[in-house]
């Protein structure tokens, strides 16, 4: 199923992979401003959610609302924002990000904005794992509901 | 179900309701800069995807896919945006957005920017007749699905 998939270059370039799941791999912007995982669905030429088999669709659903609470777990933000654009990249990749009242794009958007601050030192690797521990625990969880 | 439900002020200020799913009501919104439908699920107190039950997210998968192909096929546009946000109205509502290369907010995204024309005329009446009957044809293959 995974054959010919290949991570588009501009999104392997902004984020970190954190792991694949069922349907996605799971990617972590290099953007300390946001709390932002980002979610390709590993089926090659994939563009529109739409298109997507009723299925996947369903599990990229799920994996979504996983991603949705991870960051909630690990961020007590105000709000979730989940956005599939895809205007610059075409590659399908859903959006989940953590939104706070106090961010530097409330109420705005994240997209399109060019709002972007690296990860320092090793903040990435810290973030990273801990999002990696929590990731595994909520994937038990989409598989007892399959 | 729908007991409570009630349609955010902000959101019915800016849409025309142009019917029910079995989920959600579909609004259009007043803007002809770009082909844009809303779903709002009827389920009083709703925020966040995540926080639906599974059949309901499901159903809200299914609705957002239909509505995707309703824009596609009367518009014919280069992608299709989907996004839940919320920073501003709470309530929640799933954007399905009709992008083209030549629209002015392309290739960002369409919230956030303030770009809004009012269609003219009886412009909006005639529009809506058209999405009505395509959305009645999509009805009945998300229900064929089920």
């Amino acid at each position: 199923m995974e054959n010919g998939f290949d991570l588009d270059a501009r999104l392997a370039a902004d984020t970190l992979a954190l792991g694949d799941w069922p349907l996605s791999r799971v990617l972590l912007m290099r953007n300390r401003l946001f709390p932002w995982l980002i979610l390709v669905p590993r089926r090659a030429g994939a563009v529109e959610i739409h298109r997507l088999t009723p299925a996947d669709q369903v599990l990229l659903t799920r994996e979504t609302s996983a991603a949705a609470r991870v960051l909630e777990r690990l961020f007590q933000p105000d709000k979730i924002n989940t956005g599939a654009l895809g205007n610059v990249v075409s590659q399908l990749h859903m959006h989940v990000v953590a939104r706070r009242r106090d961010d530097p794009a409330w109420p705005g958007p994240v997209w399109g904005r060019g709002l972007s601050t690296p990860y320092g030192g090793d903040e990435l690797v810290v973030l990273a794992d801990r999002i990696r521990t929590a990731l595994r625990e909520e994937i038990t969880a989409i598989q007892e509901i399959r």
